[in-house]
C-alpha cells in the first residue's frame, strides 16, 4: 500500500491534514491519493449542520463531540465557508471554540475555505470527508453557513441533516419554506430561552405536518436547545439532541434510506469526476490548436454564439478521436 | 427572424420577461432562442453591484437608474439572489423600492432566484443579460450579495464592478482581503454618515495603495455617500458615483481592458456551454445503456472509485464514437 494512504488509514493527523490541504489547493497529486485511498471508506456516519450566521452551530458541533466522545466514538469535523468575505471570520472562530477538544486524539477539526475564485468547493469537502473517513472517524459532522446552491451541494454529503434557527431572525418561516423543509431531518431551535422560541417551534410544526417529507415515514423533530450559559439545561438538551440524530441514522439504516443516499452521493460523485474527465481533454486540444482564442474571438464580435460553438467543438472532437 | 427574437429586439417587455423566465427555468427551448439572440447582444455597458445584505445596494441601484435616466440612457436591472432562505427576502425588496421607476419604459427591472437546488445561477444570469441586451438597454445593472464563488461568476459578467461597504461591520476590512480587491473597480461607503466612515476610507484607501492591481493604470476610487433621508447630499453622492462609473467605463475603452474583459467573458461562456454539451450526450447513453446504475453500485460499494470510474466511461464513449 501506497504510503500516504497507510499512514491515513492508520489516523495519522499530519499525514491526513497535508492531503486535505492539497485537495483544498486542487493539486493534481490529490486525485491520485483519493482514488487510493476510495476503498477505504464509506464507513462513517455523516452529519450535515446549517444554519444562518449566528445560530450557534459551532458551540452545538462543540457540545455535540463531547456527546459523542463520551458513548467512545472519534470525530472527525470539517467547516465549510462557502460565503463572502463579508461575512467572514467564522472558521477561526469555529477553530477556537473547539480548542477544548485539541489535545483529544480522537477529535481531528479541519476546515476548508473558497480562498477567492477556485471554485469546486462541494467537490473538495466530499473528498476531504473522504480522508476522515480514511482515518477511520466514526463520525463526521460537516458544518456550513447558510443554504445556497453550494451548501446544498456541501451539505448532500451528510447522511443527516440538522438545520439550526433561532428565534428573532424575522421573516424566517415564510424563506424557509423557500429549501429547507427538503433537506432538514432533525430541526434544532437555538437559544431557546429567548422570546419566541415557543411560536417559532409552533409556526414549523404546522409546517412540518403539511410537508410531504413526512410520507417517508420520517417526520423531523423538533429540538429545543436552551442557552449556552446554562450548562445543566444545555447539556441535557445537547444529549437530546445527539440521541434524536442517532434515532434518524437508525431509521436511515432500517429502511433502506441509507443505502438510497449512499447511492444518490455515488451519482453526484461520478458526474462531477465525469464532468472534469470529458472537459480536460477538449479543452486541451483546444489550448494547443490555438483555436480557443479564435473562436472566443468569434463570439466576442458576436460572428458566432457559445452554445452554436460549443456545439462545432464536440463535434470536431469527436472527429478527431474516431480518426485515431 | 424569429417572432420572439424581433419583439425582444424592438424592446418588448413581456416577451423578454417570458423568456428571462424560460432561461430560469431552464426550459430547452431557451438555448435556442438565446442562440439566435446572440447576435444583438454585446453592445451595452454592464455595471455589477456587490455588497453584504444591509449595505444599501438597492437603494444605489435605485439611485444609479435616476442618474441614468436624466442622461436619457435605458436601464435594465438584473437583481440575482444567491444566497439562503435565511437571508431572503432581499428580491421582493428590491422590486418594492425600485417601484417608482415602474412606470418609467426605458427602465426594465427583473430578478432570479436559486428556486431550491437547481443551480447554474451565473449561467442564467449571463443570458438574461444577454435578452436586456437584445432589447437596446443602454446600461445593465446586475446586483448581488456577498462575494462567495458562485457570487464573482455572476459579477463576472459585468465591465465595471461596484463594491459597496458600510461603516461598522467589524472587520470587514480584514476579510476583504481575501478576494474583494481583485474584483473591484470602484468602492462606494454607503451610510458615509455613521461613525467610522473616515476610518473606513483611511483603511481602504491604504490598502488599495498596497494592491497590485493599481498597476493596471486604473486606480479604484472610493465614493462617499451619505444617508439617502437627506436627499440633498445623497443626490450629489449618487451623481458623482454615476460619473466615477463613467470614468471607469471611458478607462476600459480606451485601455482595451473593455476588449479584454468581453473576451474572457466569451471565455466563460464557451467553457460552460462546452461543458453541457459534452456531458449531455455521455449522460444520455449512461443513462439509456443503464451503465449509469451500475457504476454508481460499484462506487457505493468501493469496487470502483469516482475517478477511475470517470476515466473508464470517458474512453468508452470515444471508443464508441470512433466506432459510428
Amino acid at each position: 500500500m501506497d504510503t500516504t494512504i497507510k499512514k491515513i488509514c492508520a489516523g495519522d493527523i499530519r499525514t491526513a491534514s497535508r492531503l486535505i490541504r492539497d485537495i483544498e489547493d486542487k493539486l493534481p497529486d490529490a486525485k491520485a491519493k483519493i482514488k487510493k485511498l476510495y476503498a477505504h471508506t464509506g464507513k462513517s456516519f455523516i452529519i450535515g449542520i446549517t444554519g444562518a450566521p449566528g445560530a450557534g452551530k459551532s458551540t452545538l458541533t462543540d457540545a455535540l463531540i463531547s456527546e459523542f466522545r463520551k458513548l467512545n466514538k472519534t470525530v472527525g469535523v470539517l467547516a465549510v465557508d462557502p460565503t463572502s468575505p463579508f461575512t467572514g471570520g467564522a472558521i477561526l472562530g469555529d477553530r477556537i471554540r473547539m480548542q477544548r477538544h485539541a489535545e483529544d486524539a480522537g477529535v481531528f477539526v479541519r476546515s476548508l475555505a473558497t480562498r477567492g475564485a477556485l471554485g469546486g468547493l462541494s467537490q473538495a469537502a466530499g473528498n476531504s470527508i473522504h480522508v476522515m473517513e480514511a482515518m477511520g472517524k466514526d463520525i463526521i459532522i460537516v458544518e456550513t453557513v447558510g443554504i445556497g446552491q453550494q451548501e446544498i451541494d456541501i451539505i448532500n454529503h451528510a447522511h443527516t441533516v440538522l438545520v439550526v434557527l433561532v428565534p428573532g431572525m424575522g421573516d424566517e418561516i415564510q424563506t424557509m419554506k423557500a429549501g429547507l423543509m427538503e433537506i432538514a431531518d432533525v430541526f434544532v431551535i437555538n437559544k431557546a430561552d429567548r422570546a419566541g422560541a415557543r411560536q417559532l417551534q409552533t409556526e414549523l410544526s404546522s409546517m412540518l405536518n403539511l410537508s410531504p417529507k413526512t410520507a417517508d415515514g420520517w417526520k423531523p423533530p423538533i429540538v429545543m436547545v436552551g442557552n449556552a450559559f446554562d450548562p445543566a439545561t444545555f447539556d441535557e438538551n445537547t444529549a437530546e439532541l445527539a440521541k434524536k440524530i442517532e434515532e434518524h441514522h437508525l431509521y436511515l439504516q432500517q429502511s433502506g434510506m441509507l443505502t438510497e443516499r449512499m447511492h444518490r452521493k455515488a451519482m453526484t460523485e461520478i458526474k462531477d469526476a465525469l464532468s472534469a474527465c470529458l472537459m480536460e481533454p477538449v479543452m486541451h486540444s483546444l489550448v494547443t490548436d490555438g483555436d480557443l482564442e479564435k473562436i472566443a474571438e468569434k463570439i466576442r464580435n458576436r460572428k458566432s454564439d457559445p452554445y452554436t460553438a460549443a456545439e462545432e467543438i464536440t463535434e470536431k472532437f469527436f472527429r478527431k478521436q474516431a480518426g485515431k
